[in-house]
C-alpha cells in the first residue's frame, strides 16, 4: 500500500484557550477550523499509524476547537478526538500486533487529530472492534458509551434505585435509557422538548420532564417524593440543574460531567450540604480511564461493543459529512440535533 | 438533696422553622425567647438528670432559636444544646453509674434544654469529665473542640499539608490554628479584622488573610501557589468563599459546616468539577456522631480533653451571663464577639 505523503485534515487555527465562553454552538467553522493539507504523522515506539474510516462528532470536540474544553489547542495541528479506522503501520511489539486490525481510539498523539485522512494514536489506547460491529457503532463507541457505562455504575453504586438526567436528548442520555430500562432503575430524563419525550420514553426513560412545562417544578417535586433519586448526572450546570439538587432527597449527589451552558448557577441552599448530607462532584471519561485498572476497562469496552452488537444500543447517525465538506456542511449537520454526525474521509 | 418543682429556663416562643433567613445576628431574644419557669423535667430509663453548672452559647443556638438551623423548634421547651453540670440522678444501669459525676452533654431529651437550671439528657451521651478540667473548658468541649478535632482529621486524611479556614476568629479557628501547628500542617486563615491577625498568628495560623484587604486576591493566589491547600473549612459558604474554592488547585475540597451569611454563592466555574476534580461537600459534627464507632468517639473526646487540661487549648471567655439576666445581657455579651459567652444558673 502506497501511502501520501501529505494527508487532508481539518486544522486548528488557534493556540491555548479562549477568553470568553460561548458554548457548544457553532454557526462556522471558519474562525476555529481549516481544511487544508499536513505531512503524514509517523509513528514513534508503540503508535501506530490509523487510516481513518468514520470519525465522530461530540460535544467535547466543539468545545474544544473553540478553546472552551479542559485542554489547550495547539495551532496547526488536526482536530477529533474520536474515530474507527484500520491500522497500516506501528513500531513495537503491540502496535506490530495491531496492524491490520480495525480500531476505535479516542485522542491521538500532539499534533494529530480523528478529522483527518491517517492518524498516529498511542498503541496501548486502541480497542479493537469486534467483526460485528459496525462502523457507525464503533466511531463513537468510546466516548459515550463508555461514558454511559460508567456513569451508570455510579448510580448502581449510590444504592439509589433512580437517577436524574439532563439534558437528557443527547447520545449519552438515549444510552443511559436503555441501561436504566435493561437493569430495572429509574431514569427521570429533563429535556427541552415535548417532541423528544415520546422517543426517549420508547428507549427506556422512565419519566421525562419537559423544561419548559409550566408545572414542571410540581412534577418534578412528586418524583423526587416517589422516585428518592439520589443522582442527578448532568451536562448542563446551570441554574436549571442547582435547582433539581436543591429538590432532590437528603444524600443527593449532583455529578457534573458537562457544561452545554453558559450560565452560572447559584446554590440557594448551602446549608443543604451539611444537614442533608448532599455533595458536588465531577465526572470525566479521562479521569475513568486513567484510575481504572486494566481488567475493569477490558470489562467495559467488552459490555459496550456487546450491547451494540446485540442491538440493546444502536448509534442514532443523522449525518454523515465528508471530510472536504465540513468546513460548509458540518455547523448545518449538527444544527439537526437529534442524532450524531460522523466524518467520513 | 431536695428538687425544686419547677425550674428557671430559657424558653422557646415558636414552633418549627422560620420563613426568612437573618444569620446568627441577635438584637434582641424577646422575638424567641422568655424566661421563666417549667416543671422540673424527669428521667425516664436510659436518661439521667443533670444540674447545670455552665451552658454554653454557640451559633447553632441561635440558629436553632431563629428556626434557622437544620432542627425543628418545639415552642415551650427549653433551648441551649450544650454544657456542663453534675448528674443528680437517673434510670437505668449507666445513669446509676453516672449518678454524682460531673458530666459534659450535647442535646437533651425533647423539651429539656440546657439553658435551665436541669436538664435531662440520655446517659449514653454524657461525657464524664476529667476533674483537672475547668468548668469554662468542659462546657463547651464536645460541640466545637470534637469538630475541630475531627475536621483536622479531614485535613489528614486528605493529604494535604495545608488548609484554608473562613471566619477564622471563631473558636472553631481559635482551636484550628493551635491543631495546625502542633502538627506541623499550614493554616491559611480568613479574617475580616486585621486587628484579629496577630492574635491567630500568635494561637497558630501561619498565614491571616483579611478579606477587606486590596490585595486579598493577589495574596490568597500566591498562597494557594505556594501552600497548594486542598481543604477548604468554611462556615460562611457565601460568594467570597465560593471565590476562595475557585482559586485553590486540582482536587480541592469545599467543606461546608456552617452558613454564617445569607449571600447564596454562584459557582463560577462549574468545569473545575470535571477537570480538576473539585468537589462540594459537607460536614456536621451530628453526623460524624451517628456514624463514628464507640472507640473512634473516645479516642476523640479524651484527646480534646488532654488538650485543655495540658493547656495546649484553652476557652477564651468573653462573658458569663446569669440564666436571670440572660434575656436582657445574652445579646450585648454576644456582640463582645472576641470569645465565648457561657450561661450559668
Amino acid at each position: 500500500m502506497t501511502l501520501p505523503a501529505r494527508i487532508n485534515a481539518l486544522i486548528l487555527k488557534n493556540d491555548g484557550f479562549a477568553a470568553t465562553r460561548t458554548g457548544a454552538g457553532i454557526d462556522s467553522l471558519d474562525p476555529y477550523l481549516s481544511f487544508s493539507t499536513l505531512p503524514l504523522p509517523q509513528p514513534h515506539a508503540g503508535q501506530v499509524l490509523v487510516k481513518l474510516r468514520m470519525a465522530s462528532v461530540n460535544p467535547s470536540d466543539l468545545y474544544f476547537i473553540k478553546g472552551e474544553y479542559g485542554q489547550a489547542r495547539v495551532k496547526g495541528a488536526a482536530a477529533g478526538f474520536e474515530g474507527v479506522g484500520d491500522v497500516i503501520d506501528g513500531k513495537g511489539l503491540h502496535a506490530r500486533y495491531l496492524k491490520g486490525k480495525r480500531v476505535a481510539f479516542v485522542g491521538g498523539v500532539s499534533g494529530s487529530g480523528a478529522w483527518a485522512e491517517y492518524i498516529v494514536v498511542p498503541a496501548a489506547t486502541c480497542v479493537v472492534v469486534k467483526p460485528a460491529m459496525r462502523d457507525e457503532d464503533a466511531a463513537g463507541h468510546v466516548v459515550n458509551p463508555v461514558t454511559a457505562w460508567t456513569m451508570f455504575d455510579i448510580v448502581k453504586k449510590s444504592g439509589s434505585k433512580s437517577f436524574v438526567f439532563t439534558a437528557a436528548f443527547s447520545q449519552l442520555g438515549k444510552l443511559m435509557a436503555g441501561l436504566a430500562r435493561d437493569n430495572g432503575y429509574a431514569m427521570i430524563a429533563v429535556i427541552r422538548k415535548d417532541s423528544q419525550a415520546a422517543h426517549l420514553k420508547a428507549l427506556g426513560a422512565k419519566h421525562v420532564l419537559i423544561q419548559s412545562d409550566p408545572d414542571f417544578a410540581a412534577k418534578l417535586a412528586a418524583l423526587m417524593a416517589s422516585e428518592k433519586p439520589r443522582i442527578l448526572l448532568d451536562a448542563v450546570a446551570n441554574q436549571l440543574a442547582a435547582d433539581i439538587f436543591t429538590a432532590m432527597p437528603a444524600r443527593a449527589r449532583w455529578v457534573i460531567y458537562g457544561k452545554l451552558d453558559t450560565e452560572t448557577p447559584v446554590i440557594s441552599e448551602p446549608g443543604q450540604f451539611i444537614f442533608m448530607d448532599k455533595k458536588i462532584e465531577g465526572y470525566w471519561l479521562s479521569k475513568w480511564f486513567r484510575n481504572a485498572s486494566w481488567l475493569e476497562k477490558i470489562k467495559a469496552l467488552r459490555a459496550v461493543q456487546n450491547r451494540f452488537i446485540s442491538g440493546a444500543w444502536k448509534t442514532e447517525v443523522v449525518a454523515t459529512v465528508k471530510l472536504s465538506d465540513a468546513m460548509q456542511d458540518l455547523p448545518d449537520a449538527l444544527k439537526l440535533g437529534d442524532g450524531k454526525v460522523m466524518i467520513v474521509p
